[in-house]
């Protein structure tokens, strides 16, 4: 039995020891279901010129949530290997006046086929997207590409 | 006659007084000569969990040095107006082991276009590019549309 709150635990805790702009930016694991994983960042950390959310804090907020993600369904398939970001794109369609609220789920099928060639190959691409709303619209569209790759490979 | 390290030295301070994110990363203006500006930011602030620069921290500096461009290029036009990001692309070729150096040149063309275009209709879109180099390679590649919208517009 997996436990996903001890494995979300263990994913803020390595975010705030390992990546000092992560602590700085105060981001938080808000759920994990083992389908979509929610992340928070409180808006005073991450505010703008504009007195909204800094774009820079909104993508470092999705591009976490996206490799959290990946960490986790890593974790859940008992692999280990580094993630890393490869690309990514990122629209801003509304200023975000509250909390940085971002939300990724994963498709289990991409991620099926990525544990299947990571497991052949030692390494694996992932596509995934992540999403900010502002209110009940949403505020920001993140998708990246992640590549995951076995240790000594 | 345009005092170009004072219009640099307001761009860092604002920086570092509005956005609390920018204060943590320690992003400092290296340069700007009219043409092209060049932000530095400190790896020791801004690691991964790898021990290289992080993804979140690149693209904040690669999305501030564009936003300091183009509020650059409006200073020097004797235009003011909010300057927002509204879409970018960014792509991870290497790993940055040192500090964060970001370079944006502008089009001169495009500038003046958009200039026109914001005298013509207080709104205007600007599309820029920057890199980041991780010795004599190009380690990040990041492109964004920039909006500038006149006050009261």
């Amino acid at each position: 039995m997996i436990d996903r709150s001890a494995l979300a635990m263990e994913l803020e805790e390595t975010w705030h020891r390992e990546i000092p702009l992560a602590a700085a930016m105060g981001v938080v694991v808000d759920g994990y279901d083992g389908h979509t994983l929610t992340v928070r960042a409180p808006l005073d950390a991450n505010r703008n010129v504009h007195g909204t959310a800094f774009a820079g804090s909104l993508y470092s907020t999705c591009v976490l949530t996206g490799w959290g993600a990946t960490w986790l369904a890593w974790r859940e398939n008992d692999l280990t290997g580094q993630i890393v970001v490869a690309d990514s794109t990122i629209q801003y369609r509304k200023a975000v006046a509250g909390d940085l609220v971002c939300r990724c789920t994963l498709n289990a099928e991409a991620v099926a086929a990525a544990v299947q060639e990571f497991r052949a190959s030692g390494r694996a691409k992932l596509a995934l997207s992540c999403a900010v709303d502002a209110g009940d619209r949403r505020a920001v569209t993140f998708m990246g590409t992640y590549v995951a790759q076995a240790a000594h490979h």
